[in-house]
Formats: structure tokens, C-alpha cells, sequence
């Protein structure tokens, strides 16, 4: 099989000031095309550091994807780093990349200075990756019988590169490619251990070409991933491993295809016609952010009323004022009020709302930080449940908007008959 | 300095299936504590992959944190593979450990399996780092004169196990440890090139002894940074530096203490104690959910009218039926009708509004996707701003919002007597 490693470049990784999402990203398209990276690394701008990651990976590797270190500051020194190290001095301008260097700053409207226009400088021992996102354009080097990939950090514009980047990577190990096959099984609701002991029997089970691993997620719930590394009729053998499963998890499944909660709700809402709104108090627009973060989300999201002041829900919602003195605003009755007004209010066919209390403060004996009520309607019925978390305050807010998304889709796909 | 390696392990980190934000949160906890991370490496879940690491890094360095591989399923081997590492096979039951999960498995209300109780077993060559969020403790290896730390890779486990780790390094390092001084400088709405041009003579007069970076983000703007290594009057040099470029900068910095857009337009609003409702169209609860992700967000956030449907904003938001029929809903018209319509309903001082095209359809020759109207209401006035950007959905929802926070960032700023 084709090995590579992925090298990400910039003391910003360094220094925990950002979170390297370009190597993920590598990683997953290197995967589809036949290539197993087997090591991530991240180094500092420092010449000495990327030269020894060159040395070192190329040694174990057939090809080294590099990112960052291309921008137009004297802090960026990649490009002089690899022109030395493929052994030359020389740079030509790349009269294409110019072009879109020329263009982006005219659509902007900017002044063109000359450390723009030199970005489209390349080593004369590279071939031009276009950038029609940015300025640094990527670049790829043949080196001694290994191949070296330099592209820009800015994460867009180096996923924007990336398919020119398949097709060279394709045209270049052609037949040494081999099949990697990954199968995602999303499921939500069961904890990790809980699941492994459901699925003890399936998993001895399981045919040894098979491997198997649980990737929990506080928020998306757990990740089942069967792989399958260069056998033939290894999809056959994933097919009937997933179809021994289905009857064991049931609606706790939510995906097979890598979608999120969301996609999965919103693909639900069109295929039954329906229109869903939300009214949210404490997940304050996440659960509004993660629908209409699908493209097409018009088509059956309506809106929102983010009631985070009672008035609101009294005024927006028809929440009645005596409920509210009352039970508060986290009570099943506060929530199963909210939904009814929201689906009333936007017209909708399904509505779903939240109140709880995310942290830090705000919370008591009873009433924990943590807690989270969720009622969603539905064209029959308003139900609503209670859900107790422990987290911080980010990490609460997205689960409850998880949880809140995983009831609306259990509910939808309870419906049978609506509208 | 103390150097240390980070590494993350499991085999979705070498197939893209997540993004390792641990090492990213690892590397700044021990840059603050004094430790230069001079590598972050990823590696699957392979008993040699992991080996050879170990055996590499602590060639070159003092200290290597790892973290993932620590779970209960069989895919799992970091712990055994440090043990058989560090020389024992032999395993203990951490006590204080077994009690956290059994108080875990209570809280929730689920069934101790014995495999949930196995997790407080650990090798007899380490000591425990007590983990009370989950059930994997963090472990701690004095091997060969280097330290090695394992720590679980469920994000909110690992950082809540944190604070133990800097204290045991704290102690165990002590006076290796040495002042790293990272200056964050947060700027929105100038360009990379523009910006480095403008602060030309600023970053020419800069002693030797800081070191800037240019870090731009196509959502949060560009932010540069001052570094000090290890010298006395380090944090002197740099508070002059920022002196000097204050009024180059002016207003396009909003932060020097890392907080983010949503945390400064808060900060801003408590201060003048003042409150903000917002009514979103094409940002989808984006704004919202950054505004409420602050802790005490309540105390200046009133809500917002989610308006997807353009019936919502005639109803909610009271814009004109025939403004919108006549214009449409991405113009300057409607969204100084949707930003006056939340001002009023929710009784705000300030009120926000978006509308525009995310993508990826729904563009025109005239308004392509990538436009963006925002309004601004303030006590006196309110106003529109557009913005072209280019991206795809989820990057223009990003960019959109962070768009209209600094609006509403600079309008409060421009707002002295209001109220």
C-alpha cells in the first residue's frame, strides 16, 4: 500500500493557539483514494524542524502532504525551506497563479502590492498546484522517487486545492493504489460500554478481514467504524455485517453515511413533506444553527423564536405568566408550551423547544446545571422529556441540542400519519 | 526550556473521521506553564506505531503527553502497551478511581458492567491521575529520567484531568520551568498583506528579542502575535510594542486577551449595561448561538426572531409586505425593517440583522451568493452595511455572523449616550 504522512507547519499549532482541522481533512481524502497515512505530524516555522520531518518521513513514507507556512509574511518559510531542500535556489512565477492573485484582489476591491504578486513565486524543482482561493498557490515536488505536497493553511483554500491534488496523486501511483473501505455506524442514546455489551455476540462475529472501533462523542453520540484494509470483497463482507446489526440497535442508528443529526432530520422533514420551527431557550440558536448549516434547509425549517427572557416565551410563545411563576421556565410544562406555541406561531408541522440550565451558574439542588427539558410536537401529540447532563457550559448546549435533534428525529419517524 | 512531544492516538485521527482539538488545548496548557512543545505527533492504535514514538520522543524530549487508546473496547491498547513499555506487566485497582466510576454509573442511572470497573486498573509502574468526568484515569510514568503522561481522549475528560497534570509538572519540573510569553493582538476587517503593509515600520522597529506571526482566519479575522522565549523584561517589551501599535490599529482591534467577537461585544454590553436582540435570516441562529455560548449571556441578551420564512419577518419582525415584494428580502431596506421589528419586539437597546445567501443556491448576477446585508439598531440611528465574501455555505454563515458581531461591536463603540 501507498504510506503517507501528513505534516502540518506553524508555531500557531505549537503554542495551542489553533486547532489543526487540515490534517483530518488530508487524512479523510487520502484515505478515499487508496493512500493509509500512517502519522500526522505538526512542527514549528522553524527551517531546522521541517527538514528533519523531511528527512524522517520520507524514509518511511511514498508520499509527505505538507500544510502552512506559504503566506506572504516573513513568518512563513516553507516554500524557501522545500526550494533548498529539492535542491535549488531558483524560483519562476507562475503566470496562472498570478492571474488569480490579479483577480481575487480586484473582486475585493484591494490594492495589489508587489508581496502579493510574488506568492505566485514557485522553486523551479516544483510543478504550480493552482490557488483560485488565495494567493499561495500549492505545490508538488518529485524527489527522489517520493513525492512532497506543499499546500497553503488556510483551510478553505487548501480544501479547494485538494481535488487537483487526488487527480495528480491518482495519475501518479495509478495502479499502487489499493481499496480502503470505511463504514460509519452513528448511533445515539447508548452509552460506550452499554453498546459494546449489546453487541458482544456481533462482534465476536465478525469476520477477521473486519476491524472494528468505537469513537464516543458526548455529543453526536457513539461511532461504530468497521474498516477494511486492500482484500477483495471487503464491502460484501461490511454489507452483511451491517445488516446482522440493524436488528440489534434499531432506531439508535441514525446514520450509515456519515451524516449528522442534522442532515439526518432535515433529509426525514423531505421525504415526508414537513415543515418543522423551534423555540429555544437555553440552547440559545444552536439547534437553529446546526438545521439551517444543511444547504436546502428552507425547504422545511421556518424559523425560531430564541426566547432567553421569559417575557418572551410569554409574549412570543403564549407561555402562560401563572406557568411560569409557578414551575419556572425548566418544567415539562414550560417546554410542552413553547413547542405548541412555536408550531402554532410559524404554522409548522413539528416543532421542538428546550429549556434547561447549560451552566455555570443557575442551577440548585433540584434543579441541576446539567438539566435540560425538550418537548417536541408533533401533528398528534406534544411530549416532553427531562435529560441530565455533566458538562461544561459549551459542552451542555451541545448536547442538549443533540438530544433535542435525536428526539425530534425519533418522533418524526414515530409519525406515520400527519398533516 | 523542558521540551515536550505531544501525541494523540487512535486510528480515526490517520482516516479524518475527527479533528484532534486535544493537542491544540494540551500545547497551550503547557506553554503556559512554562514547557516549549517542540512536536505533536498522531498515531494509530498499533502497539508498534506507538512504541516507536515513544522510543523517538523521549530521545527528544523531556516530557511526552499522550492521549486516546484508554477506553474500554478492545481497540483500545495504549495502557497495555505503556505497561509493557515502562517494564511491568503487572496491574493495580486505583481505588479512588473505581470509586469515581461506580459514582458515574449511579449519577446516570446505568448498569456497572465489569468492564466499566476494569477501567481503574492500571500498571504498576505509574501513578494515577484521578479522573472524576469519565470513567479512564490519566497516568503518570517516571521512566528513564523523561516523564510520560496518558491521558483519555474524550476531550472534556482530558481537560477537566488538566489541572492535576500542570500541578504534578509544576512540581516535578519546578525550576526547569521558564517564562513563555505569547501577545495575542486580534484584528477584524483588514487583510493579511494590508495589515502586514500598515504595521511595516511598527514590525521593523521591534527589538529582536519578539518574535510576530500573522494568523488569519477567514471568520475571525486576522490575529497577530507577540512571542518572548525565556528573557528577563519579556512582558515590558511587549506592553511597549502594543503601545506603539495601538493607534496605527485603532479600532479594528477588538481583542488583547484572546476573547473572542461574542466575548467582547458581551464585555462591551455590560459595561454600558445595555441589552441586544437580534433577528437572523440567513445566519440561522448563528449569531445567537455565539452570543449565548458566553456564560451570563442573560444579563444583555434578550432573544431573537429567527426569520427563515419571509412570512416570519411580515408577521414577527413587521417588514413591510411590499418592501419585500418589491426588493426582496437582501437589501438594506428589510434588514433595517428586521433590526427596527427586533429592537421593538424584544424592547432592546441594540438589535442586529442578517440577511443574505449563504449558498449554495439561491444566487443571482446581481446579489451572488456570498452577499450579505446587515443592519444595525442602535438608540439613535440604525444602519446597513453590505459585504461580499466567498466561500462555501458553512464558511458564509461563519463569516456572515462574524460580520455582523464586529458591526454591532464598532456601533456600540460609536454609541456614547444612549438609553
Amino acid at each position: 500500500m501507498i504510506q503517507s504522512h501528513i505534516c502540518t507547519i506553524g508555531d500557531e499549532l505549537l503554542i495551542g493557539q489553533i486547532t489543526d482541522s487540515n490534517a483530518a481533512f488530508i487524512a479523510g481524502e487520502l484515505n478515499k483514494t487508496g493512500v493509509m497515512v500512517t502519522q500526522i505530524h505538526s512542527v514549528g516555522d522553524r527551517k531546522e524542524a521541517i527538514w528533519k520531518l523531511l528527512d524522517e518521513s520520507l524514509q518511511q513514507a511514498d508520499l509527505l502532504v505538507l500544510t502552512g507556512g506559504l503566506g506572504p509574511t516573513r513568518d512563513d518559510i516553507t516554500k524557501n525551506t522545500l526550494a533548498f531542500y529539492t535542491g535549488s535556489s531558483r524560483f519562476y512565477r507562475s503566470e496562472a497563479q498570478e492571474t488569480h492573485i490579479v483577480d481575487i484582489f480586484e473582486k475585493r476591491g484591494r490594492m495589489l502590492l508587489e508581496i502579493d504578486r510574488k506568492q505566485a513565486d514557485v522553486p523551479e524543482t516544483c510543478k504550480v498546484i493552482e490557488n483560485k482561493l488565495g494567493t499561495a498557490p500549492g505545490m508538488w515536488f518529485d524527489y527522489k522517487g517520493k513525492v512532497i505536497v506543499s499546500l497553503p493553511g488556510v483551510p478553505y483554500e487548501m480544501e479547494g486545492i485538494f481535488p487537483l491534488v487526488t487527480q495528480a496523486i491518482q495519475h501518479h501511483f495509478s495502479t499502487s493504489l489499493s481499496p480502503i473501505i470505511h463504514q460509519n455506524i452513528a448511533t445515539f442514546g447508548i452509552p460506550e460500554s452499554a453498546l459494546a455489551h449489546k453487541i458482544a455476540d456481533w462482534e465476536r462475529a465478525l469476520p477477521s478481514e473486519l476491524r472494528l472501533a468505537y469513537l464516543p462523542n458526548p455529543c453526536s453520540g457513539v461511532r461504530l467504524r468497521l474498516s477494511c484494509y486492500d482484500i477483495q470483497g471487503g464491502s460484501q463482507l461490511i454489507e452483511q455485517a451491517i445488516n446482522n446489526l440493524k436488528p440489534i440497535l434499531g432506531n439508535s442508528v441514525y446514520s450509515l453515511s456519515d451524516q449528522s443529526l442534522a442532515e439526518v432530520v432535515g433529509a426525514l422533514l423531505i421525504q415526508e413533506e414537513a415543515t418543522v420551527a423551534t423555540a429555544e431557550s437555553c440552547t440559545g440558536g444552536k439547534i437553529a444553527a446546526m438545521l439551517t448549516a444543511q444547504a436546502g434547509a428552507s425547504a422545511y425549517y421556518l424559523g425560531s423564536i430564541l426566547a432567553y427572557h421569559n417575557r418572551i416565551k410569554e409574549e412570543l410563545l403564549e407561555v402562560p405568566a401563572d406557568l411560569l411563576h409557578q414551575y419556572g421556565a425548566v418544567c415539562s410544562e414550560c417546554v410542552e408550551a413553547m413547542a405548541q406555541g412555536a408550531k402554532k406561531r410559524f404554522g409548522a408541522d413539528f416543532a421542538v423547544a428546550t429549556s434547561g440550565i447549560a451552566g455555570p451558574s443557575g442551577g440548585s439542588l433540584e434543579k441541576p446545571v446539567g438539566t435540560l427539558w425538550v418537548a417536541v410536537a408533533t401533528p398528534q401529540k406534544c411530549t416532553a422529556q427531562k435529560f441530565v447532563f455533566s458538562g461544561n457550559r459549551l459542552i451542555n448546549i451541545d448536547r442538549f441540542a443533540a438530544a433535542a435533534l435525536n428526539m425530534l428525529r425519533l418522533s418524526i419517524l414515530e409519525t406515520t400519519t400527519y398533516k
